[in-house]
């Protein structure tokens, strides 16, 4: 996974005709106006991305570089992984099946049927909808797309962090990445590599980096907590591992309380409507959590926004 | 009015060292992203501006061009132009007071007295808390801002036309604005003048400008409907009226029911969240009361996001 994997994942979105991929604003703002003391903070709205979270860039550029058969493309996901599959099949016109646990809620699955996908609700949790999505691939022999464990997918996200430094005319001091399964994280550290400082932040209930990074090894975590639909892979992947161990500078943990209040402030404060999982950037600001210098530049990803509006009242 | 008044207002902003009036994205978007059959769209998410709304540009510049007496400022409006007033002039570390209806709001109350405002609460309508509001400036010799109707107030609004000219790298060849009492759209005319064709927008229940421009003089009108908290002057300001004379191309009235569809489509499909006074333009093209050329370049306002989150679900 390198700069150049990158850069052929962009080189897909923008000779693609349908421009699917939105090239989202980044927000650069003196970091007095977010009460934080360093120079400048920048806001990277991928919240505003379609589908509503950057996994679009990964699931499109999957679609893209692969063929498709006519069984279509298949995804086990209740969540933004799911939403941004769906969405990118209906944009080529490909068939698709969103393998979904019984608890995932009604409107996720609502959400899902709107964007055209064939949704099975299988399984009690979501260990058990992905066997038997990958019991239907055997049979179907269906384009399956991964949230976060692919190269397609680590490369898609990554052109996020290239536009960022296109955007800013520069490659940011440090740039706060949220943390699941990684997939994010990895794109953004493959494309800065030493560049920038690259810090994770996951929340102290879904701490996959940090338990690898102390245990030597990718392990299983329990997951819970306000970002956990989001977050809660239970082990970062294997790319994101690889990645990770040569470019990411740091792995922090936040608590949700904080998590929440920096979400409820860039809704508050800024009118910016996002998920818990995109506020830790600025939580871990706030929180004093990371402390950048006077003079840095610090880049957020606000990540997603799949969330009830009716949640920021 | 015109574009040097423009140019003193931007240059009071960038030489104020406190940054409160923030430099809102502009987001370039193909037509076809907006289902919209011209070749861009763009959205200036002024919604993201501080307290909410573009009001926040006129009523600084307002308090910045003047000396503020000891007794502070002071102002009548239960919505954007009061919380942009009192936003200012915490900033300026100045006394505020607000007068607002009886009927308005708890919430919004609450949100002056949040940013430290003296809230008055008199009067059965805005006319008469209007009424209170003049007789206390008498009596105390506070700087008073006016929402729409004072010079300095539509040269700040202006400072947004003239962000979208530097931001989009040239004039587009049209913008949609929304129309209240028409200080946005006269600072945003009277910047672009004949370089950009200015459409107004109102909502039908809310038609000051279109029913002056059929009377040939400002006129009262009632007002009612989805955006009549923001977009509800009962007449179109003197200053909106002599500039849209000179640089307004067109009124155009919608209906209530074009403009929700348009605020729940910019919240789901985009989620930008935003308040009805702000869905105008994407209303206006997605009911094809306006059309574009094939080769057109359209700049919409997000005028605002002072709404309940809740109700966008």
């Amino acid at each position: 996974m390198n700069r150049s994997d990158i850069e052929g994942a962009a080189e897909r979105f923008s000779t693609d005709g349908r421009g699917f991929v939105r090239r989202t604003p980044l927000w650069k703002l003196p970091g007095r106006a977010l009460g934080i003391e360093c120079a400048q903070v920048w806001l990277k709205l991928e919240q505003l991305q379609v589908a509503g979270s950057f996994k679009a860039r990964g699931m499109y550029n999957r679609l893209l570089a692969n063929r498709i058969p006519a069984s279509g493309v298949i995804v086990a996901s209740g969540g933004n992984a799911g939403i941004a599959t769906a969405a990118a099949a209906r944009a080529l016109g490909v068939p698709c099946e969103v393998f979904v646990p019984t608890v995932s809620s009604a409107a996720k699955q609502a959400r899902l049927r709107e964007l055209g996908a064939q949704v099975v609700v299988t399984g009690a949790v979501y260990a058990e909808a992905l066997e038997a999505c990958l019991a239907r691939q055997r049979e179907t022999g269906a384009l399956m797309t991964h949230a976060y464990d692919q190269p397609e997918v680590v490369a898609g996200a990554g052109t996020l962090a290239r536009e960022i430094e296109e955007q800013g005319g520069e490659a940011p001091d440090s740039v706060l990445v949220s943390v699941g399964g990684g997939g994010l994280i990895a794109g953004v550290a493959a494309w800065f590599e030493d560049r920038s400082r690259v810090i994770a932040l996951e929340p102290e209930l879904a701490p996959t980096l940090y338990r690898a990074r102390e245990a030597g090894a990718p392990v299983d975590v329990a997951v819970s907590g306000i970002a956990a639909d989001s977050l809660g892979a239970k082990r970062v992947g294997a790319i994101a591992w690889e990645v990770a161990q040569r470019h990411v500078r740091e792995a922090l943990l936040l608590p949700d309380a904080a998590i929440r209040s920096a979400q409820l402030a860039l809704w508050q404060e800024f009118k910016l409507a996002v998920e818990p999982a995109a506020a830790l950037g600025l939580a871990a600001l706030q929180s004093r959590a990371y402390v950048p210098q006077g003079d840095e530049i610090v880049a957020l990803v606000l990540c997603g926004a799949n969330l009830d509006a009716a949640t920021l009242t």
